[in-house]
């Protein structure tokens, strides 16, 4: 029974997910953090047990041959031969890929190419990629695109409106991002109602520390949030989601800020942080409102009002939706801001009774009362399996 | 009977409207543009009659000169004495202002410090003020904001999801704009259905060559599309509207654009124009799009999702509405573009049948059918009515 890996390397760090396929089961999971820096982290979730080793790790192929040692070494796998398969999270596709593709020259190379549009991630996914390739030279590599799910966005929804030429010349368009995520939401909610994925007329929000909500009509992306980057659309833990772009031309002319320092103010200060600035993680948000802290306070106002005016938006212009699903580390822990978003729409037909949400965590579930007029659902999302799926896919197309 | 008059100055034109109050009976109205250049042209109507003259006019102290002359000449009015009282528009009235004030030296001041955030139009509104003021010492001048009506919208829907610093020390913050327009349309409803202001929970849409949507609640600006400034919200006729931020970032990087730059390219070389490539006019682009022009038919896709999906968001954000209300040149003359708009509305439970809408131009009128959920207007707007009712209250407050 073969065993496929999910990999998502980012410049320091490379999440893995261990799965025995067909059977989907996890049989480890886990993280290296730190790498290149001192004090490099291995940690690693099996069976009930969590181990973790502090280290130096220089690079990613050396964080490649210490995960191969654990793997052994607590017997998640018996030889390296035993990893048939690996899906890299490759985060830009650019309009090249709308599905996973088997690795080859050609694909690295527009991975490499695409690097204009996603300055970080695409070099750390090929970085991740080239070093499980040279320690297992013998498993069949597929590299599974965050921007894939959303090409097929109609063009009137990822065109922006601004000169033509910015997107024949630049590729600037709305690309959007956690495609896999809402992928998976879209495929398993068909899966729990027993329908087909085409009928699938939907709205998945992602809501972690990074926010994304997309328009699924007919089970496939027809609108989604974030746009040529991830800073776009709803308000996020750093991230400001949309403004009045001309803010960014007033604040370069005033303080003199560079492009990459506005950068850094709307990607790494804004959002939750921004507003509240007591932090970007919203239980902490949530705790400093519930002790009376005002900016705290509007600051939950302003996401939820975010959240729901995108929902609506959404609603309308797909012409309505059978069903709105809620993941992502606010979307599966907070029941307190879902309860607050779910209760605005009501205009919309939504009926979620409190005790059929408050309290509801990480779990499975649908939230809506019986004669919601959206039924609405709690799925924790997993992208690890998406990618360890089409790897697996990939691998038996090819015997 | 008093006459009263509306200004609207901008750096090289000014527009006029000559009202006989409290009759609200229009009595001339015109356009001095080209001041400052060569060949100015005058230009005023008045019963069947259309005057223009050309010739040169260095500055608007000669323009209103110019004015009153003309004035005279055709028996508008018959002494400069007649005038009573002038509502000038000021585009920007920061936090100050909530509604119309009656001219000071503080409020002078005020307009003046609040150039900041309005460059071109606060000193250009006030160059017209001193300009009328010293034509016209004994006239009742009142300064009349666009910003105004906007300024009950609470805290959640006007402090961007960006530090807050930026809105205590640099004012950055939603105030929106063509408050006066969003005013006029509330309160024209609410009498055309005989209701009071304050049960009117409407979704105006001035659709213009600039446009912005207003969500008003309870007869309250609640959220409307414009932000910062007039670039942000929904696509225009050279504007962007809301577009990803990164976009900008990634354009003054790959190009060297200064912020100045940036600007001219999303205030003047964006929206229908940028997407288009033909015209910043509706009507040019309609034309092309019904020549089979890919571009045209693009961009008119565009523009019909960016106000559905803002009417929408407002009619969730709101948690509900009862009208929506058309308005500004594309608003009040392409009843294509409102019919594609509507029929896109139906799920919110919009009724527009073609016979009601088709072909309507520039008339009052219900669109929608009676058995519309929400029911549908259009309402020439008419900020100049409100310019010269205010200026006409403060004339009767003052006696």
């Amino acid at each position: 029974m073969p065993i496929v890996m999910s990999v998502n390397a980012g410049s320091s760090s490379l999440k893995f997910q261990v799965f025995q396929m067909p059977e989907e089961k996890v049989l480890a999971q886990g993280n290296i953090e730190r790498i290149g820096l001192n004090d490099s982290i291995v940690g690693m979730k099996f069976n009930d047990q969590k181990v973790e080793e502090v280290l130096d790790i220089p690079d990613h192929g050396v964080a490649v041959s210490k995960l191969m040692e654990v793997l052994i070494k607590y017997h998640i796998v018996e030889s390296l031969e035993d990893i048939k398969a690996i899906g890299h999270r490759m985060v830009h596709g650019g309009e090249y890929y709308d599905h996973s593709v088997p690795e080859s020259k050609e694909a690295e190379d527009k991975i490499d190419e695409l690097k204009v549009l996603a300055p970080l991630h695409n070099p750390a996914g090929l970085l991740g990629y080239r070093s499980f390739k040279k320690a297992l030279p013998e498993c069949k590599h597929t590299f599974v695109f965050d921007t894939a799910f959303h090409q097929s966005m109609p063009e009137e929804n990822y065109i922006y409106p601004i000169p033509y030429e910015y997107y024949e010349i630049d590729e600037i368009r709305r690309y959007g991002m956690h495609g896999t995520s809402h992928l998976y939401l879209t495929h398993r909610l068909a899966e729990i109602l027993d329908k087909p994925v085409e009928d699938m007329n939907i709205i998945t929000c992602h809501l972690g520390n990074g926010a994304s909500i997309t328009a699924v009509k007919n089970g496939k992306s027809f609108k989604t949030s974030m746009g040529f980057t991830p800073l776009s659309g709803v308000m996020m833990g750093t991230r400001c989601g949309d403004i009045d772009p001309a803010i960014i031309m007033f604040l370069e002319k005033k303080y003199g800020y560079t492009p990459d320092e506005m950068d850094t103010i709307l990607n790494k200060k804004s959002g939750m942080l921004g507003v509240s600035g007591i932090s970007s993680d919203g239980r902490d948000v949530e705790a400093a409102a519930e002790a009376g802290n005002k900016r705290a306070i509007l600051t939950q106002k302003i996401y939820v009002n975010s959240i729901v005016e995108t929902v609506s938006g959404y609603y309308g212009l797909m012409g309505g939706a059978d069903a709105i699903v809620f993941a992502g580390g606010i979307g599966e822990n907070d029941s307190v801001m879902r309860q607050k978003i779910c209760d605005r729409l009501s205009v919309l037909g939504v009926k979620v009774p409190e005790n059929l949400n408050m309290g509801v965590r990480g779990i499975e579930k649908k939230l809506s009362s019986d004669d919601s007029k959206i039924s609405v659902w709690l799925i924790p999302t997993n992208e690890e399996l998406v990618m360890a799926r089409d790897a697996y896919a990939n691998l038996c197309d090819e015997k």
